[in-house]
């Protein structure tokens, strides 16, 4: 893990208005820099991802999130491009977040912790990047949040991102999505072990409340199909038990997911993020979609699944015809998937082959690699 | 309310192989039964509905839940056909269920309670339609999980139906219905208000849990477009407040829907009822669908509508197919709708048309009413 401490004077003014003094960012890099920097790629993650994309966990030893996209020789090439990922404002894997410690008072931010947005997480990214060096990167990429930020990106820094690949996301949090994370926020505000948001000073967690939250939002990830195709009705034991233990096998799945959840994901964390997912609109204060995109100059590669019902291809679609209504460099690929929102996440072939086409050809017309054949 | 108590020395034995001493079953009757009992409509409700179903409620004055389906001169005119709406077995508006008294012990059944099935539930109407002496009933109709009952109606008593109206419902619960069930469940059971479902005991009820996993069920009830119509991402004041209260209307809306629901529903009954739904499959053992309607002889009238995420339309069409297979009289209407699964309780005048022409046919054909010109 590496960690980027911004000077403790710095003044990080928030959407909100509120600031933050100085700021822990924590980051993960993959790959080698070249001299110029002309081959950073900065990867977003989602929800409930962190900086370990690709290799292997240093936490846990498993894979990390994105492994299958990036590595040596992956669609993300690591001998090529450097990658850089950093843990998002409000994330809990080390970096300034309601989970980290409030330096005026000594104590654990909790629900004092300003209210972020993606633009705030945004900011922080340029702000680590600026740090770094690197003032302009060769591709931003991420999938559902990860593309919110992307697309972020593009609009408020468009004289530092040569292209960008938002996947499964959208210009704003629909109807249905707010609802969802109100059902998970309230989840987690209804287990007394919330404690009003200071569950570290009673030293307990609200398990029970982030597991709910986690089902449901778990649930939103799959396609109907992938539901059926993985548990259908399956049953855990032989016969029908007439209990209310987890009979149906999808039962114990969310189960685990829930419980497994709370082990790697705090919860005040998880009432920040989804907020600023919530407040994600490009189109705010009465924008149209077009309009927000004004004088982008990133070439843009959008990815949608046919059944992700969480960020549906459509939403992809209109950000297309925004892009387009600019004049500005856009492609869009649908992938017939049944695996939902989370197909991102998954080795789909499809998507692999259009993340590499893409990049290794913003790459080539920026004189980052040489030629292809 | 209508009160019907069996005698307490019948032994109602359930799916599960559990016996009930008795029972007693709550009902509302609408119009007036001819002398040979040849109008009956009997009327099955959903998840979270009771026998209150058409004109006034007695509880609180407001109208029935089928009330624009059920009335003088309405689609189910109660100046020709006699309605009886009974509480399902295991529902909380006054009949046998986790909510009432167990006649062995004294006390509240609570978690006691022998887990039940819809083939219980329609077992009961059964034995109380028997009862009151209705041997045949010339349509049974409902939706969601009425539209459960209705179609075990039509496979179990062949010979008591003449024909049923199964709207927004299927033949078994899906995965993804199982998933959102379950997450409700553990809503409920993460509270500890909830306390190993024995609340009556301590006096206190899990009105939080309940409350979340009601929030839950309700987005599932609206399509996405529903949701974005009615609320989009309008705010509560004219600002984004940077909080964590309901900062937009869809947040408001679903948290006052989940806390007025903890003030109409029992948290046991919830879970026994949510629990029936996932055990409905008319094909469980390895039956085909088409197996499973062998030697249905009623007219069966499928309705679905197009947004219905929960209950597609294409499980419907399944179900005509497998009607069709056993050359039933099927006719199946798909209606163009995008309110979601909702829509069934909703005045939508293709499905109150579609409702009333059936009917009356039925009816005609069996003399029940005059000729229609």
């Amino acid at each position: 893990m590496k960690i980027h401490d911004f000077d403790p004077e710095m003044r990080i003014v928030l959407e909100s208005g509120a600031e933050l003094k100085g700021a822990r960012v924590v980051y993960e890099t993959y790959g080698r820099p070249n001299a110029d920097f002309s081959n950073v790629i900065l990867v977003c993650h989602a929800l409930t991802g962190d900086q370990y994309a690709a290799g292997t966990r240093p936490d846990n030893g498993k894979p990390g999130w994105w492994s299958g996209l990036i590595g040596s020789g992956k669609a993300v090439d690591t001998d090529r491009y450097y990658v850089i990922c950093p843990n998002v404002l409000g994330g809990c894997a080390g970096g300034t977040a309601p989970s980290s410690v409030n330096p005026d008072t000594g104590k654990v931010w909790g629900m004092d912790f300003p209210v972020i947005t993606v633009k705030d997480m945004v900011k922080v990214q340029a702000e680590l990047l600026t740090a770094l060096g690197v003032h302009k990167i060769l591709c931003v990429i991420g999938g559902s949040m990860g593309g919110m930020q992307a697309l972020e990106w593009v609009k408020t820094y468009p004289d530092r991102v040569i292209s960008a690949v938002p996947i499964a996301s959208s210009w704003r949090h629909s109807a249905q999505n707010i609802a969802f994370n109100e059902v998970g926020r309230q989840a987690v505000m209804a287990d007394p072990d919330w404690r009003g948001g200071d569950y570290e000073s009673f030293g307990v967690k609200p398990v029970k409340g982030l597991a709910v939250a986690r089902m449901a939002a778990h649930v939103t990830y799959l396609s109907e199909k992938a539901l059926h195709r993985k548990f259908g009705r399956k049953l855990q034991g032989g016969d029908l038990p007439y209990s209310f233990d987890a009979n149906f096998q999808v039962e114990s799945y969310l189960r685990y997911q829930g419980s497994a959840f709370t082990e790697r994901f705090d919860a005040n964390c998880y009432l920040y993020i989804t907020r600023a997912l919530d407040y994600f609109d490009l189109t705010a204060g009465g924008k149209s979609l077009a309009g927000a995109f004004k004088g982008v100059k990133a070439k843009v590669c959008l990815i949608s699944f046919s059944s992700d019902w969480l960020f549906p291809s459509a939403e992809s679609r209109l950000i297309m015809r925004a892009l387009n209504a600019n004049a500005a460099d856009v492609s869009f690929v649908e992938i017939e998937s049944d695996k939902g929102h989370d197909a991102f996440l998954l080795d789909e072939p499809e998507m692999l082959t259009v993340v590499k086409g893409f990049i290794d050809a913003v790459a080539e017309d920026y004189g980052v690699i040489e030629e292809r054949i």
